[in-house]
């Protein structure tokens, strides 16, 4: 394995943008879009939790920036950049690395996007990954998850449950004939720019689970939430893998990064209008109470064993 | 052991600025300061790697944030805030989470910085931290390790070699009687809020090693630097580890967190009124040609077994 100073030249100096100064500063120079607040948040991806080690480190890499990206979008946020951390054991070679550059390169266009700087070193664990994103809104404009009033419809963005019905089949427990479900596991689809302030009145990316990040706008808001699991949008792959357990795993299971909505009575229009070609669907609404009501076709209360998902 | 969010409530919440929007959101949102550039920068701390399974939670805390500041502090940023990562194995519980976050808010305090944002997970391997620190400087004045010119005197600020001698203390391998190498090497004191614009060419700040640090400033620059062993500040605990190995070690070993500083001719008295009452010493100079010259007290150029530090 090359040193650590040869691998930042090599695979991440050709990433950074004029903000990074190569790589070879101690931190990166930001100039902020004049007039505009920073939007700013950090996840891991880390080994044996968020991926598994065989899988592609490019797909890795993609989902490390997608997942940050989609806290953006929750936000209303414009990305701007990344810093990156990577430790790697000493079992982790060059080919590893190539793959995982060559995934942040490719995300880094789709999502205009350059990375700002990072930390690297070796690791006597497994391997442990984070990206810091940084976005920009207009002033005061920033979406948050606890705004939800009481009479907004609860909507979502694109199908439900397909990332956690993925997982299952990457763990050989689900047919994925199409390979669907497996790709929107290993790749979501963060819904970055869509212009949301002023339609809705709270946002949250579905990451943990339907339910469980339903749950967080309901406590943020001091609402109960009432939807009706026939209304949560399904996509074809999914509907395939049918039954009960499958039903379980879409509404609580992680992994989405499909946004989740308030929006107040009389805007559906104007939010599916921001939205373009994104489907959007009203699955229930938002009330006086506390806590998240699933009904089923009948009308039913349904029970879930667990609310939500903690990883692997 | 809590779960992430009675965690994060618990024990990180208390510590978020108003940014932070108390961590119950997708992203911190941060009013830049007008008219004012930002300085972004990340260091990870790792189990076995930066620091050992038994130290105090406070000091590994504290330590994660200085590494950061000193870093921002060899831009010559002020420092704001910081995102913060933290995934632990399910041995780690409530007693180093507590110790942990009270390190930060003891740090938080002493640099007028709070928490704006992070994310917390379960690890399958090691403890894994990172901080991502932000801070700000008037425009174009941020430092850059790399613009050193030839002429230029070789600065240190404090003493240098503390934290390598104490590493070796922590290990049984020295003698620390008064515990002062040990203290230098678990807590080291960032260098931030000097008024170093205009002062100096360059700056970096000490981390890999005094050595593999001033070959940095050197490559950044297209020059060669030229120090005396027997320039280089060291402190009454350092002096006493004497010999030729504890001397190899102080100019080769990591973690001083000390600044490295390029001082134009004739600029000496102003760079001792922008330290106050931290001693800054010149130990050599910059000069035409390549790589790092180290001279011994007769003046012959002395050989290192390795020119600098790559962590425990």
């Amino acid at each position: 394995m090359s040193d650590e100073f040869s691998r930042i030249a090599k695979y991440f100096a050709p990433l950074a943008g004029e903000e990074g100064r190569g790589l070879t500063d101690d931190a990166a120079v930001l100039a902020p879009p004049p007039g505009r607040e920073l939007v700013l948040t950090v996840d891991q991806m880390l080994e044996d939790v968020h991926f598994l080690p065989g899988d592609d480190p490019a797909l890795i890499a993609r989902k490390l920036l997608r997942r940050n990206l989609s806290d953006l979008a929750a936000m209303g946020a414009v990305p701007l950049g990344y810093l990156l951390t990577i430790a790697l054991p000493d079992g982790v070679g060059e080919d590893w690395l190539a793959g995982f550059s060559q995934g942040l390169a490719r995300d880094q266009k789709i999502f205009n996007i350059k990375l700002f700087g990072g930390d690297s070193s070796s690791s006597r664990g497994k391997i442990s990954l984070s990206a810091t994103l940084i976005g920009h809104v207009a002033p005061g404009a920033a979406l948050s998850r606890n705004g939800a009033r009481a009479g907004d419809g609860i909507w979502v963005s694109g199908t439900i449950g397909d990332a956690a019905l993925g997982l299952q089949a990457r763990l050989g427990r689900l047919a994925d004939p199409s390979g669907f479900l497996t790709a929107r596991s290993l790749l979501p689809e963060p819904r970055v720019g869509l212009a949301l302030a002023g339609v809705v009145s709270a946002a949250i990316d579905v990451s943990d689970g339907l339910v469980q990040d339903l749950g967080h706008m309901c406590k943020g808001a001091g609402l109960s939430a009432v939807i009706r699991a026939g209304l949560v949008p399904v996509s074809a792959a999914a509907a395939a893998a049918s039954g009960e357990a499958a039903l379980e795993t879409r509404l609580t299971g992680g992994d989405d990064y499909e946004l989740l909505l308030a929006v107040p009575p009389g805007q559906g229009e104007a939010l599916k209008a921001a939205c373009g070609d994104l489907p959007v669907t009203k699955i229930g609404m938002f009330q006086a109470g506390a806590g998240v009501h699933v009904l089923n076709d009948a009308g039913a209360m349904m029970q879930f064993t667990r609310p939500g998902w903690r990883h692997f």
